[in-house]
């Protein structure tokens, strides 16, 4: 059996004292550096392979400080505090000497407790009926995905006529190849919506993550139990001014549990 | 002229290095520890005072670790990355040589660009015709707000009916007594909106917020116009589940612009 090229890709070689060393894969690189997904799912999972993590995430906070350059980097996942319902991480990646990347997480045990909802589950008409985002020939993290448009733009789509796209989407969402959900997946799959601009303006130009958030409300069971199946998720943004905008999305199971939100503002040139 | 007490609980003493020192003050005590937005807001104003910090706020990430307990606190603000349109910043606050709170933040240079809201302003009555809620003889802190809510229950009002309250706030908001907006305020006014499961299941029990992170939209000259007075703010939470749930938060000027927007994971018992 062949790896996942996910698996490849977060694949982490513990060096001892919370210190783990990776590397980048082409499979989920971006114009000029890796996938920010790929780069958070790095920094999540340096903690859930750290000895002493108890419980699964709670939250994630990565912040994209420079340009990763193709080739190893090594990462560093500190206990910062060791409570009685939760473990707080801040986590390193550094390359060539210098730290790229920084991560604070947050884990919490597992326990079933009162539950509600007063979010409204999306409604999506079924997978099948929806195209596929066709992805060949575009940057390569774009075909590790399986983009089905419900609503909203594509980068790829002809620029918006006499005005701005919404930054608003809609689709069904999973690996591609279909891998079964974790949360180190999850954590990649929080970072697959665009930065927004894109959409509005229909063109391609400097933009980044420059610091990202993911709540994972879904427990290990749930993720277990979405398997490899299709996700619901909607993305949107609020705002865009002095360089830099926000975003929001939003993970759902395909029986209407939410799974995982996810935060970002994103930095543009002009 | 005596100081606003905002400006007396982020009082800092700079002790060199990006070393700080702070203490907790008694008019933003919540039931059995600092309010968290003061604690966001300390973070905040020790990167802001760093000799070597150079433009405004542009994110912040803050994680509430352990309990704070009265009295003093030093907070170092370290910069981990400077990069030409953004910096990166991280800083711990220590209490008795323990942890007690984490936290990331950017900042970013002031500068003009394409603008685009696409979040519609939330309509509000004018506040003078929405009542004040009374804080006289609750947790001192909120005395330090003034809250006038257009939509949504407060903790004081009795238990919702035959089922569950709405997560929903959209209140005037403002520092109180009133005080001249800046980032610093901003950021403890992101976390003035309480732990929704409180409003949801109408009874106070045990909550905390576990990080938060605010994203500032407005550069620091619509803050000076946005002055003293009240703001638009909307709140609400997707789920609540496995004794975690999140909830986000828009701060608006009143003449309907997009200040910052606030998103938390919080925890709760049972």
């Amino acid at each position: 059996m062949t790896a996942h090229p996910f698996d490849e890709a977060t694949a982490l070689e513990p060096l001892g004292d919370g210190v783990f060393r990776g590397r980048t894969h082409p499979a989920y690189w971006n114009m000029a550096g890796p996938f920010g997904g790929a780069t958070a799912a790095l920094m999540l999972k340096a903690v859930m392979e750290h000895p002493a993590r108890r419980g699964r995430p709670v939250a994630q906070t990565v912040n994209f400080c420079a340009a990763i350059g193709e080739g190893e980097f090594e990462i560093r996942a500190v206990p910062v505090r060791d409570g009685k319902s939760t473990q707080h991480w801040s986590v390193e990646m550094v390359q060539n000497g210098q730290v790229v990347t920084t991560a604070t997480a947050v884990t919490g045990a597992e326990r079933d407790t009162w539950a509600h909802q007063s979010a409204a589950a999306p409604n999506f008409p079924p997978a099948g009926e929806v195209s596929e985002v066709e992805t060949a020939g575009r940057m390569p993290w774009f075909g590790r995905y399986e983009f089905r448009m419900v609503e909203g733009r594509t980068p790829f789509d002809p620029p918006p006529q006499g005005g701005l796209g919404s930054a608003a989407s809609k689709l069904w969402l999973r690996d591609s190849p279909a891998r079964p959900l974790d949360y180190v997946s999850l954590a990649a799959l929080a970072d697959t919506f665009l930065v927004r601009i894109l959409l509005v303006r229909g063109a391609f130009a400097p933009v980044a993550t420059v610091s990202l958030s993911t709540y994972f409300l879904a427990d290990s069971q749930a993720l277990a139990a979405q398997g490899d199946r299709r996700m619901l998720a909607v993305a949107d943004a609020r705002a865009f001014r002095h360089g830099f905008a926000d975003q929001s999305a939003e993970l759902w199971s395909d029986d209407g549990a939410l799974l995982a939100v996810s935060h970002q503002v994103t930095w543009f040139k002009e």
